[in-house]
């Protein structure tokens, strides 16, 4: 089978992770049946500077029509506000309605701070929320006002949770494949603040534990648990351990999963993944770094492992896994690690020492 | 001079840690000059039980009438939503124009997660944002949908990020009379999401900016720096020990300050004030804790720090610094810690070990 995917580097260091994640696509072992072919894709900044847009037609025409999967690196984001520019990613998942992203982080080693490893993912409502970018600004009496809209959908709290309760299920069926021992209770944690939000965030409270009370969830044993948003921040960082999946509103999960990074050493391991019906774009969770650009010294495991999740989430968790195990390995001998990690490996170094492993 | 306090236990420990605060303002050296009174008030969930209203209007008025300042313990939150509820910690910091949310988290020793002090403030406005509550409900066509309004507006905006630079000048004066060589650079950190919310954290952002360029700031060197929300979170967890100020929106300052808090080993240390002109309720950070109420078990630690906090934006600095050294030392010899700090102290076995340091 041939899977079409879309590269769209964007900005800064996108532009050298991304070639990594095509290539980890191309060297994949040939036992695995899998195809490929590419088409280069443009969005970002330069994009919005060169042409007056940031996220071409011609880019979701092509998304859509031609592509199964894609890659996105990163944009960078005017350092002032910018008439006309705005997020060309934000854009991209309200307009494929990538309703989900999945945010994995996982410990590379036990660490003082963190004995006990943390392996936990966050899913993030990704179309609806302060993202819905409805906003105006007017004069009141003492100077202007702003308002900007939160929106919070039944439908879309639904099948988030929805989405949280069938990769609890995944994991776990991972889990009892591989160490049949670890007894990590399989789990899905609400994230809200609808001691203040009672309607919105009471909604997808509501909403979210509907959906996880299936029986199809409660019968193989996922706990439903809940966290209010600053208390799921102070825990995560006390006790991340204690954590598996984490479901949350589009903003709470843009900071859980930032936080999240940071405790398992750098931004430069964490993947992601934009997940719609059918359709999956890979995308790091770092940024375009301008300030390192151009110096091959990016690190590609937020990209490898992000294409292992778009081809986990195409279906192809035989793949997928090959690549986990291979950066795993990669970080666990930790010979080729770079620079964010403490080591001295060019990015496609260490790209080279992952593909070695398949 | 006399001082009327007005006590708001609240409920769970709020009734064990608010007596621990009302003890250390009686205690205070006599040469300080500062004599206080004190009126006991209600508010919280066993309120509402009682009563029917969470915050009854005797207590905004008596605050208003009566006091110069108060202590407010914690609220517990009805596990399930609760029609007529509201968080009565909201309403009062609104109803007091209490506009500032000042949150000082200190590390109290080295440790191998974070070698260097930790000792840094969040100044979280505190009578917008989100927490103007106006939510709505209406029926879409998919199920229900729920909305919230954001609402940022340049005079709260204005005077956080005032209120933030003068508390980066009174910092800087204190860290150079007590320990000339830190050489820290005093900074204000203004936290938004304007690569999403161009309106709402856009004025924000700029109106945050333009109060903190004003020469008093500037001409005392006082930095300007700015995170994405996201990224601050990431950077708080990496580099705690750069940071000296953190303005942020009301939400914003929310989930920074329990994730800092989480960086300096326990809830149970982190003080805050609510502070309006010419009046402070001094606030711990943690909740109301059921699960340990009545044991005499909680660390007052974040209430007597707050009750530093209350007095010194009441205008007692150096009964403050009295209070806030007492701690230090308390904190320092570690031979009367609270369980949460890994001791055997009872509350007021950690209370009365800090008072004998006067
Ligand atoms: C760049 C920004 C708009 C984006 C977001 O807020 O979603 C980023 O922080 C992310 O997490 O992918
Ligand atoms: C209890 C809750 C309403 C409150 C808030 O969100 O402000 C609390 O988290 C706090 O930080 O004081």
């Amino acid at each position: 089978r041939t899977l079409r995917i879309g590269l769209i580097p964007g900005d800064g260091i996108g532009r050298e992770v991304i070639p990594a994640g095509r290539r980890i696509l191309e060297a994949l072992p040939p036992s695995l049946g899998l195809k490929f072919s590419f088409v280069d894709l443009d969005a970002g900044f330069e994009t919005f500077k060169n042409t007056g847009v940031a996220l071409p037609d011609k880019t979701v025409d092509t998304l859509k029509n031609e592509c199964d999967g894609a890659l996105f690196g990163a944009v960078s984001s005017p350092s002032t506000p910018t008439k006309g520019y705005s997020s060309p990613i934000v854009a991209l998942r309200k307009r494929l309605d990538l309703y989900a992203n999945v945010r994995p982080v996982k410990s590379v080693a036990p660490t003082a701070a963190f004995p006990d490893p943390i392996d936990l993912v966050i899913v993030r409502e990704n179309t609806e929320d302060l993202y819905v970018k409805e906003e105006k600004t007017y004069d009141g009496p003492n100077g202007k006002v702003a308002e900007a809209i939160k929106r919070i959908s039944e439908r879309a709290s639904s099948r988030i949770a929805t989405m949280a309760g069938e990769i609890a299920l995944r994991r776990r069926r991972v889990r009892n494949s591989t160490d049949g021992v670890s007894g990590k209770q399989a789990m899905v944690t609400i994230t809200h603040k609808s001691n203040v939000l009672s309607q919105t965030d009471g909604l997808f409270r509501q909403t979210a534990r509907t959906a996880l009370e299936q029986s199809r969830f409660s019968d193989a044993g996922i706990k439903i648990e809940e966290q209010i948003v600053d208390s799921m921040v102070y825990k995560m960082f006390r006790q991340p351990a204690d954590y598996d999946v984490i479901v949350a509103p589009n903003l709470y999960g843009d900071i859980l999963s930032d936080g999240a990074a940071a405790l398992v050493g750098s931004l430069g391991l964490v993947p992601s993944a934009n997940v719609g019906d059918g359709f999956a774009i890979g995308e790091p969770c770092h940024g375009s770094a301008p300030d390192i650009q151009g110096q091959n010294i990016a690190n590609p495991i937020a990209t490898l492992r992000s294409v292992g999740l778009m081809l986990e989430f195409l279906g192809q968790e035989e793949a997928a896994a090959k690549i986990y195990q291979a950066v795993d390995e990669n970080l666990s001998e930790g010979k080729y690690l770079s620079p964010d990690m403490g080591g001295k490996a060019k990015t496609t170094e260490v790209l080279e020492d992952v593909i070695k492993r398949f």
